[in-house]
């Protein structure tokens, strides 16, 4: 999401950081005794962020200027004068105020995502695995704000590396509001946007990937398991993986194009996912003497409203990593992020009613998710036609990978695997195509990038697995995981058909 | 939503329009291909805007700086002086970052409408017919936004007429960016937003008119023929009829005053639903032996969530359509917005207890959106008493609607017909009484556009039904569309009452 | 909310407030008839703020300026000393187009908290009076808005008292636009919004204290005594007790602190509960025998979107408080609110696990709402560690809180009293320990605000009891709501597991 720019010509003027800035923590008595657990960082790095390139700004912000001048408006030469002259410096202020109030704003949109990933994954799955999936969601996005306040900040964006590019490891934030008003920390120099606005939109983000899993899961995942795996992954491996790309890792130094994290956030989730649900096995009676037996997802609306939050929310996703209110990368990616929507989901209705020969609503919902996923990447980079086309192929592909995944009998309830993963790497692919980055570069990010969430989750679930267990037993599944898991039904007032 | 004003004090500083600078197309060299099918426009037209009068925000940009005159702070009066010439030119850049990041947010507003209207349609409907109620929304919102990027933003906004103030058919949008930083294009003369920003906003409006259509038809439409039959409505019928009043058409020059869309959506919407409903005909057992018998609603939560998702929602609708973040009229449209909602909706309830002797929530439900509607064409025009009034009136019509229609045997699911339809035109007529325009051209003007909306509709939905069909069987529609059009059930895991 | 501070170095030169200007009411005349009756006040006052302080904002701003001249741009001096000598006057206008920008968002956003209140209490409580509760959700929030503009918001922020600092009561809201754009009543001198954006703000506010309510009183409450009670509590309860907090009343002139009311809207609503509660009695079945038996939520995603949604809105409740989009402040009243939310949500997971042995969704549902009220009240005054402490605190506290109202026999199916009640007291004097508040004055005003809404409450659902009763019969409470009150039933296609 931090897209990087080579042309700093402020850099002499401007040679601190903005979140340099931030290494004096004030004190929290209380809390330090509180964090002092979780401070084992070997430094307590904080994040560093390059200087954004805001020359598009400056020359939109400097045209008023140049046209008064232009309309014969001859005061106005002194002043246009001055403004170029100060450059970044004469705007930075209300496009900062803009900017922060934006990125605040899509950090509310992206916790929206978070009850459209609750509610399309409760209604994808049976009734009796209800009061689970939606436990589940809740623990997620709070173990993945809090941990990202802990760790995952500092891990994401390192201050310094443990391994060069690689791995750097940090500690809690501070006061993210420190320094900057008694000084240039914020508009044309650094992010516009303060420190604590760029930790609420990223914390948006890190529990993402925990819950692409948790779709994968469902339905025979033991919740202890599912618990600390989650954070592990949140805690650790989203903010390592993501600190190569957009933390200046190694990714970052080849030219690696993510703009909002097709690979870095949903390749990684969906990959993660890959390797938890081929530890775990299917879920039981769906393999059933080599035929595939559909478990039908027990209520359609809650998936659909699953999946226009998450439109509504993808806005505040690619929209807010803009990283700013720079109003024509904004428009610009507003639109592609529609129009690959809309592409993603009548092509999937399409081919899915042509291989089915029916028009499958789950399919057509998959279908408006891989077109969000797959623009997710290049939604900065690319016009409104080449976006239709990136949809389009991301709407195929979501069909073919989940009959292909269900083939294979690799059980994903939700098809998060496709719709994240496999999706998520076309996007990525997809600016090496339309959006002018280097090919070979976008393949080696996202294929690196999944590999690494794939090896990272297989280990760490198959040392659950040869421990604590990650699944419940036959009878707990079959008794539902509402039941045996919490003790609690989600429709106490309605008998299951089934009964 | 595009107010027009007659004083452009600048149009000889700033002759150029700023859609005007779209012409030259970027070349999208796959997307071409795409495209050409669609290409089939007289012109390539693109649309072309008005200058809008920005002088309230003028009158407000310059008051601090008057204020610091005022104050004796002497520096302060070169200054003035120095704004005063320029004009929009001081204030540009920064209202337009403000205003194009206000546009793009009511865009993500105004699709939340569509998770609203969706949520309505299924939840004032049978369980049985869930799946396809959901499965036309999803689609609605898909080729309504596609469409308006390959025919509707030109055709709605024409630059060149083939009949001159009534039909513009356009191509597809170009780059909506071009050559908006070398210029100045934005701000004080153009609109205060991107060609992208008006584009996504435009577009999450033109699904509307289909999907009030949607809830209309419920229960017994052939998805096919809906299918059709939308995107012909969304394609062209709504972007031509439109561009009477946004396009600068015939509606525009006579003085209209529509501020939202009372007429050119929802009165479009629900005449276009009035002419299907006829064809159509009523649900099966819904008028038997002179008698009319309600078909229940499965899920009122789903339509309260609904309701509640378009009350937020049109805080967009209304208030995105200031078109920029004019902080006067904003606060007023808001205000009058939530006014009038909450008048309707407790005029609904207690008109309809009256009548049918008991508090009914789907006619309170009813009664909010009654007043949104209402409140839609003059919410800029007419302040807080008179916007209560506004509603109190769509709150009585509606209740009064919705049992005429009944007795007249128009089967309307969801009262689509009363709430968009009748209380459109009444919404657009009292623009007339209260907030200052020409009544008889408000009459005029709400006549019109549903009677274009009625006869459209009817003439493509005839077409339609002597040929492929508009109506599922008898036995599908006792069966429910969602098996025998779809081949899924909406909650598998729960049986019916009525098995 | 209003945040009240001493320093006002403009005063001299701003000596006019913001809202005393609106005292000239623009005449509606139709509506002047409509509203003659709600005129009874004793003067017809309008709200009055003292002017805010933006000392932060204009050192922001100021801050570029000054790294330019640093940056040896010398041209830049003496636009840097203008800058200085004009202040506030500088940057008004573009802050206020933005921060009022932000005022109308948050207000779509606490919007957005009703339909949370509505699903939740819905969720938690049985499927036969489903009905019943989206009926009075939506009742309440149509009157919560209509009474705000036609008494609550005058007698709020009281431009003359009747008892000193504590009873202002108020007539109608009138043009909150006038005079506005001709003098500078805006920006650095007075709010950051216009006067609608103060009201519609405020309005979305009021209705939040009878909601709370609705929950508690639920499955018993007679339906036309819960629409007199809500219609008295929010129309002169509410704003004549937040009056002497937001209204510079008794309790702002001892340095109160509740920075978007954690006492004054939470705790006043959880307290009115416990009155009517306590008159009410428990639902039929809830204890029997000495024990309690549970009476289980009928829809649990339902409850989980609620509480998803109240997170999302809480954002606009806690950051709209800010009442200006300064940056600092912003983000750390966003990262303050999330982090509380997270921390409540795990604390109360891992407690209820602990003391029950399993782990509950409504417990982890509860714990995110305690997290959030917990920090209403000093969001704006706290790091982020403390935020954390105080959410964890809040967590463990609503779990005993609900286990001994359950004990003490005290029936509040949502738990809404130890929510909004108990935690809300909590959040307030958290401030008088994290924040920097004065303790002592924390606790007075926290029992004060609490004391006066259940006497309150407890007077008036005393009087409804002795005069028309507030209970149904048993009959209809064993039958429920829906049928016996509105005569509809939420899910008529479902059969109830109980029959």
């Amino acid at each position: 999401m931090k897209t990087k720019h080579s042309s700093h010509t402020n850099e002499a003027e401007a040679p601190k950081s903005f979140f340099g800035r931030f290494r004096k923590l004030k004190c929290f008595t209380l809390a330090l005794a509180c964090v002092s657990a979780f401070a084992f960082a070997p430094t307590p790095a904080v994040a560093e962020e390059e200087a954004a390139d805001y020359s598009s700004v400056i020359a939109l912000a400097l045209a008023p200027a140049q046209a008064a001048v232009d309309a014969g408006i001859e005061e106005a030469e002194d002043y246009l004068a001055l403004l170029e002259r100060q450059g970044e410096y004469a705007f930075a202020f209300d496009f900062f105020v803009v900017s922060m109030l934006w990125t605040c704003i899509a950090a509310a949109l992206v916790l929206l995502m978070h009850l459209g990933f609750a509610t399309l994954e409760a209604g994808m799955t049976q009734a009796k695995n209800t009061v689970n999936i939606l436990f589940k969601n809740v623990f997620i996005i709070a173990i993945g704000i809090l941990t990202y306040a802990l760790i995952g900040f500092n891990t994401h964006y390192p201050a310094d590396w443990i391994i060069p590019n690689v791995l750097g490891f940090g500690g809690p934030i501070g006061d993210l509001n420190a320094d900057a008003d008694g000084t240039f920390g914020y508009g044309g120099v650094g992010l516009a946007m303060t420190g604590f606005g760029d930790f609420i939109f990223q914390a948006m983000f890190a529990a993402t990937a925990a819950t692409i899993v948790s779709g994968a899961v469902a339905e025979r995942i033991k919740l202890s398991s599912f618990m600390i795996f989650s954070l592990i992954l949140v805690a650790i491996g989203y903010p390592v993986v993501g600190s190569w790309h957009w933390g200046e890792g190694w990714l970052d130094a080849m030219g690696f194009a993510d703009f909002a994290g097709s690979a870095v956030v949903h390749g990684f989730g969906g990959f993660a996912a890959l390797a938890c649900v081929i530890i775990l096995g299917p879920r039981a009676g769906k393999y059933v003497d080599g035929k595939i037996r559909p478990i039908l997802g027990h209520n359609l609306p809650l998936a659909a409203i699953g999946v226009f939050l998450l439109f509504v929310g993808w806005f505040g996703f690619n929209g807010g990593s803009v990283l700013s209110a720079e109003p024509e990368e904004l428009g610009l990616v507003f639109t592609t992020t529609a129009l690959a929507a809309s592409a993603g989901g009548l092509t999937a209705m399409f081919v899915s009613w042509i291989l089915i020969k029916k028009p499958d609503l789950t399919m057509a919902l998959n279908g408006i998710l891989a077109g969000l996923v797959a623009i997710t990447a290049g939604a900065d980079a690319m016009g409104p036609m080449a976006s239709i086309l990136v949809g389009i192929i991301g709407g195929v592909i979501v069909v073919f990978s989940i009959i292909f995944l269900d083939k294979a009998k690799v059980d994903d309830p939700v098809g998060a695997i496709s719709v994240h993963g496999v999706v998520g790497i076309w996007g990525t692919v997809a600016v090496g195509i339309f959006g002018g980055a280097n090919f070979g570069v976008q393949v080696l990010g996202a294929v690196s990038v999944c590999a690494a969430a794939f090896i990272f989750s297989f280990i760490i679930f198959m040392i659950l697995k040869v421990t604590i267990g990650v699944r419940v037993t036959a009878e707990e599944e079959a008794e539902g995981l509402d039941l045996c898991e919490h003790g609690q039904e989600a429709y106490p007032d309605f008998s299951p058909s089934s009964h």
